[in-house]
């Protein structure tokens, strides 16, 4: 059952204002046994006095020993099953990169290879060029191919051997294989329709002649000489958050990940000045535009980046940089404001993880709790429990009165 | 997946005996932040020591964020999956009001209406008339219509502009449009099937009938002379305790909605002398049928009702009322006692809530917990950790023995 209907009869409109700050990656691991996580080792004064009003929580984001992407992370916290609400692999990267990707447009991961003169894969990853060399060959591929069969053809570069197609025109499908045959010595599979469809055949058909293209563009390269594709996806198109929480949602981020999942879900994305995590061109865009929405999603990557790089100092300073920035937030006033992240990423492990992340919530109906820090050993103590990713939308609209009883 | 199957495959008669307490609404908030709730603020020495020797936790009755009605909160606590096992409006008020409502009848919410000379809604509450002038208008209904096409017709007084029609006939079925417009200014629609089938044309074919006879017997009236519907639904058929868990189950309440739900589940509905919640008499049915049953649900409705009034002494006190019952139930020696709430109604917020209820587990074969009295802070910290109020059932019979294991 999808609770997004039942949330849907139940949501109704109210002048109350929610604020849901991610930190992505929050969530992390002491350096060693008994030692603090990069939450508890942080500076963070605003934070802790925060989370004596408020009430603490873990959130397990998509599924215990899941380690999520961004996607699904993402689309938990705002209400979307993630194993319902699917973001094919094509089009997560083309929202990834910030491509123009539109309803009814196929998004198609690439992977450059290294194929022999018979045609048969020698490298599925082309030696894994570097991000300058997939820059200069997918320039290369743009100046000789932009349509094909009526369709628009654009190519974006992403990193190393990945790179991405949009394919724009009339009648295309997603139901299609992939062409990279997952080993090397075989030529390329060609795509095929899995259904019937003639949109999906179309979208086929145009991919086997650009595979051909690519290939007598690329004659000339010695290393990145052919193209394999995989995760053919059109743009998803899931039910807006204006209809389903009768809210008025804006979305202030950075990365196009993030503004692509927001806008997915039918948040406005706001204009951020500023470069990489703009903290201060967030708080601008927040401020400026507090009459105007009831429902703000306000995103910070580098509590992820930092965890990324296996740096336990530098995620320690990203978390200081938030606290110092929370009273400006406050003062906003925002009727309910939660605090989390869409997964953990700890330092320890330089990588999305599936440890629980914590979850403040400051809000009218409270129960009382004994948390004093943000962290997760705190978390793990507080009032609201242990909960999944996507019960937190609910409960957000809940404690701002926007949730109508359910039965009578 | 419903888990009322796989619990009926392992379920098993043993002579033990399960109490179900369910103190309506008795999940509260502070009135102020750092205070107590009703059940922290009461004087329960019954109550405390009890928790002491039981382990508790908390239970979200339906989902984060849902504020359950009646219906849906109970059945979860039966084990019934509230959204799988769903009890139509009509149904529900007809069970609330304890109406003669059979399998096979077909129950409607009316809403009492003013209509103009052409036949147009003005009012669709009628000007909200008082409990005896709908009392005195259904009088008059149910003098002048007893029979239509062959349907017995019922009409019963609920309160406000609020009436319960029951059809009782010959394949009626409830695939039936609402009649009531939403709005003014327009006449109330058709009831249209909104299935193929003979069933529910036939009862869209009376429905409409009967709009017509009750705007012919009220032509007189200058307020209430007209009758919306919504609501249509046959008596829900649910799969019956005795056979998902092979119990004989009783139900023990005064008022007519648990009775009716306790019924729709299959219990033995006892008689209870005595008026409103009837300590006594609920006390006295209880000894009186100790032998003949193995699973006893109680329940006691004035800790919701003093909730519902924000009366937060008066919930202290009934919650204080309970405490000193507490001892009689203590000696019937129920091998596995169970107290919880259907909801939370904190007086603060003056309606049902969405907050988790405190469960508390007297039983053989409980872990060590620390809690030290009934509450909600207390059981945040308990050892049975943080339950739906659907897993509650089965939690019930292992304890009582009555579980075989899952699986080989």
């Amino acid at each position: 059952m999808d609770m997004l209907q039942i949330i849907a009869e139940l949501a109704q409109k109210t002048p109350s204002k929610i604020l849901l700050v991610v930190l992505d990656g929050v969530g992390g691991l002491p350096q060693g046994p008994g030692g603090p996580t990069e939450l508890a080792a942080a500076h963070t004064p605003n934070l802790d006095e925060l989370a004596r009003e408020s009430a603490l929580g873990l959130l397990t984001p998509v599924y215990p020993g899941l380690a999520p992407g961004s996607g699904p992370g993402h689309l938990a916290l705002f209400g979307y099953d993630p194993f319902r609400y699917l973001v094919g692999r094509g089009a997560l990267s083309a929202i990834g990169i910030g491509a123009d990707f539109k309803d009814g447009d196929v998004a198609v991961r690439g992977n450059f290879a290294t194929l022999d003169e018979s045609g048969r894969v020698v490298d599925r990853r082309a030696g894994r060029p570097s991000n300058e060399e997939n820059a200069r060959v997918v320039g290369k591929l743009g100046s000789a191919i932009q349509e094909l069969e009526g369709v628009r053809v654009s190519f974006y570069t992403e990193s190393e051997h990945r790179f991405v197609v949009v394919l724009r025109g009339e009648g295309l499908g997603e139901q299609v294989t992939d062409t990279d045959p997952q080993k090397t010595g075989v030529a390329p599979a060609l795509a095929q329709a899995k259904a019937a469809d003639a949109q999906s055949q179309r979208t086929a058909r145009v991919l086997n002649l650009l595979a051909e293209r690519i290939r007598a563009v690329l004659s000339d390269e010695p290393r990145i000489n052919g193209a394999l594709f995989r995760g053919v996806s059109l743009k998803p198109r899931f039910p807006q958050m204006s209809e389903v929480y009768q809210l008025r949602p804006a979305c202030i981020a950075s990365y196009p990940m993030y503004k692509g999942l927001a806008s997915l879900v039918g948040m406005e994305v706001l204009p951020v000045e500023g470069v990489e995590d703009a903290l201060e061109g967030k708080l601008k865009a927040l401020r400026e535009s507090w009459d105007r929405f009831d429902f703000f999603y306000l995103h910070f990557k580098k509590t992820d980046a930092a965890g990324e790089d296996g740096n336990f100092a530098e995620k320690v300073k990203k978390i200081e940089a938030f606290d110092r920035l929370l009273p400006e937030l406050l003062a906003l006033k925002p009727e309910v404001l939660a605090i989390t992240g869409d997964h953990s990423t700890p330092s320890a492990l330089r990588a999305h993880s599936w440890h629980p992340v914590p979850l403040l919530l400051r809000a009218p109906w409270l129960r009382n709790d004994p948390t004093q820090r943000f962290t997760e050993d705190e978390a793990a103590r507080g009032s609201l429990g242990h909960l999944r990713g996507v019960e937190l939308m609910p409960l957000l609209l809940a404690h701002a009165g926007k949730l109508q009883k359910y039965g009578a």
